[in-house]
């Protein structure tokens, strides 16, 4: 069975006082905790300051079983979530000495080889207590016991390091003490569709369903839907999930890109590698974030040629050969256009397919297109196509939503399924 | 003069907790709250639990002069802000007939009329306090006076609704409160330099200065140094942070490259733009991020041309010209391919500078490199040059790395500085 841990979450960083970030550790935290069973009952945010720290820590500990704490382990002066701990603890800091040479030999690998001495503050280590590894950074996290039993882990603030740590060690260590309960989840991603279409679509399912539950999450020209079952085995949690997964994608149909968390990109590569077609770009409106986004998974190199972006209209001409009738007469932000340049690539880069993006991202018109404007071409032996649309908001929503327009179509085109036409406003 | 006004911002739902949102109002209150010079020692988060809002609004009242609480205002059954102020106040709620009016009136306008009854909750008020209109939703908000003069103040969790309150009412007050301090800062952006190097130079005057301070901000591959002053009037903030600001850019030489909070690609842009010159880019390694962030600011049309993204080795020999001899040689990852990607960039789009990006972004060796291994090269008029490196880290660091060393080398050639060298590892 399991067993009731209270965990509360403390972000530590006077550029969170002062708005300059927001708490967004401690929102990801809260959705791992939460998946695990464990209660979150408080945050609390303090500054960089000793005293205020170590009142916070002891509030914490009044309250909770486990507290967790992010920021401040870093090598500068207002780092000081390490004195603060050993304060907490009522021990000194003792300088670790295999930290210190691993510390040493990081930055003997560096341009200088010089290392700032204060760098070194981070091989100090609280007495008793123990550090968690950091393969992303210089600032090793820490776990430690204060009195009364109460668990203190402490990471970096740096997103990217904390959730390693997390990962590596908070979570599987908290979720072995609430015991028993196995949380999985699957998350099924959808595009071209708003998050209150997917809500609307699914409320029967969403209110037939506790555990299984849904939850949705809209994001940048994205909706997720995520499944998630608490079970005692990970097997009975997972085939609880799937009859859910499945009707999910039943109902929704073709805006489904990923029964598994795949990015829209990792779709579209998962896709060509299957098929054993490779994919060129063409970008104006974009500058290359869909070139971006197809290299960024390992192992793109097998389905992903290059892109050209061509930025100003004489480019256009000269690298990609839109002809001039194209350009004196329907302009850069055309269906001709889009065409001509995914042709262009095509044919450049020698590819199977090539997408295209060309538009007026704002906040002015551009060559006679309103702002917001977008057309996406598509070109490959059997097909060639394009679609329009004028998309609401700023430039880089324009810009973002055109690369998932672009990313979808030739998501579409793989798979066999219909293209989408123009749309007025999306 | 101004008075110290100690602020702590409450944050009342359990949906905070579970991670479902981050908590972007206490961001936005202490941006604001920064500006006119009030101290945020602390935030806390606390469910829908009356109890723990009671608990958390005492700790609150015990360490500041002011606590301001959003959420919970609303009219369901979880939301219990106004019966845990009473509570707190040692009052009873009682129910206010003109509100009662304003709620009754409000749903007459609706399409039915009817008004679900736990509206009328809203209408309730703690015994003394003072209500604040809401003219963008049904929950007022309310401001009270605690036992030992601690003044609170609740508004919705809504952010537009309490954005309103905030401006009519609670700001407006505590600026009348803290006196004449105006708060003013100014951000120094770095790049090629590490948190801690930067640390070490300011040592000195980030010791010396209280008003204004210093305060550092690390993010990929940058470094920010805000200067913040606190004075009577904008022009003497203004005046007292100009000198401190002089002699950062001093200390730190040629890593600075805005005093301004730019984005390095804003000011390569505007360094573009001032020497009436215009850029091409040639990627491997980052696949489009480069041209993605050239093309982000508004007007970069008159400063980016393109960039031809060359992901394959073919590619590179057909779009860009890469040299036989180089591919059969040295291969795609070294000096001889970045600098070969540069020139053929630059000719392809006829631009006045182009830079390029080659290099094994991992996580396996690629072409003979090993992971990690970068090359960039810029070609001009009056340049040819390229550097190297081993970039440690994940695939996405190398890239992102890569792009500010790509932006980074031609922000120097544009400012007619030394061009960066090899490094090892970086």
């Amino acid at each position: 069975m399991s067993r009731s841990v209270r965990v509360e979450v403390v972000g530590v960083g006077t550029e969170l006082l002062l708005g300059q970030i927001a708490n967004t550790n401690a929102q990801w935290i809260g959705e791992r905790l939460a998946e695990i069973g464990a209660d979150v009952l408080f945050h609390q945010v303090v500054g960089d300051n000793l005293d205020r720290i170590v009142a916070v820590i002891e509030i914490a500990a009044s309250r909770a079983d486990v507290v967790l704490i992010t920021g401040g382990l870093g090598p500068t002066e207002d780092d000081i979530t390490r004195d603060s701990i050993a304060l907490a603890l009522r021990v000194p800091l003792e300088r670790d000495p295999a930290l210190e040479r691993w510390l040493r030999a990081r930055f003997a690998g560096f341009a200088d080889g010089a290392m700032p001495e204060n760098n070194l503050r981070q091989a100090d280590v609280p007495q008793g207590a123990r550090t968690i590894d950091n393969d992303r950074g210089s600032a090793p996290g820490l776990a430690a016991d204060l009195p009364g039993g109460v668990r203190l882990y402490a990471m970096p603030g740096v997103p990217s390091e904390m959730v390693a740590m997390m990962r590596s060690t908070v979570l599987p260590e908290l979720a072995a003490r609430i015991g028993a309960a196995v949380v999985r989840s699957r998350t099924i991603r959808c595009v071209g569709v708003g998050e209150s279409r997917v809500a609307e679509i699914l409320a029967d399912l969403f209110e037939a369903s506790s555990n299984p539950s849904l939850a949705y999450l809209a994001s940048a020209g994205e909706v997720k839907v995520r499944v998630t079952a608490k079970a005692g085995t990970v097997d009975e949690a997972e085939s609880m999930i799937a009859p859910i997964v499945t009707e999910v994608q039943l109902l929704l149909g073709d805006v489904v890109f990923s029964l598994d968390d795949e990015s829209l990109e990792q779709a579209v590569a998962r896709l060509l590698l299957a098929s054993g077609r490779r994919l060129a770009c063409a970008e104006s409106l974009t500058g290359g974030s869909v070139g971006s986004r197809m290299s960024a998974p390992v192992g793109s190199s097998r389905v992903f040629i290059g892109s050209a972006v061509v930025y100003t209209t004489e480019s256009k001409e000269r690298v990609l050969g839109v002809s001039r009738e194209t350009i004196e007469g329907p302009g850069v932000v055309s269906r001709e256009c889009a065409i001509e340049m995914a042709a262009g690539a095509r044919r450049l880069y020698q590819a199977d397919v090539a997408v295209s993006l060309t538009g007026a991202a704002g906040p002015d018109p551009h060559d006679g297109a309103e702002p917001g404007t977008v057309w996406i071409g598509l070109e490959a032996d059997d097909v060639s196509h394009a679609r329009g649309y004028v998309a609401s908001g700023d430039r880089a929503r324009v810009r973002r939503w055109a690369e998932q327009s672009a990313l979808d179509m030739v998501r579409r085109y793989l798979e066999g399924g219909r293209l989408p036409d123009n749309d007025r406003i999306i």
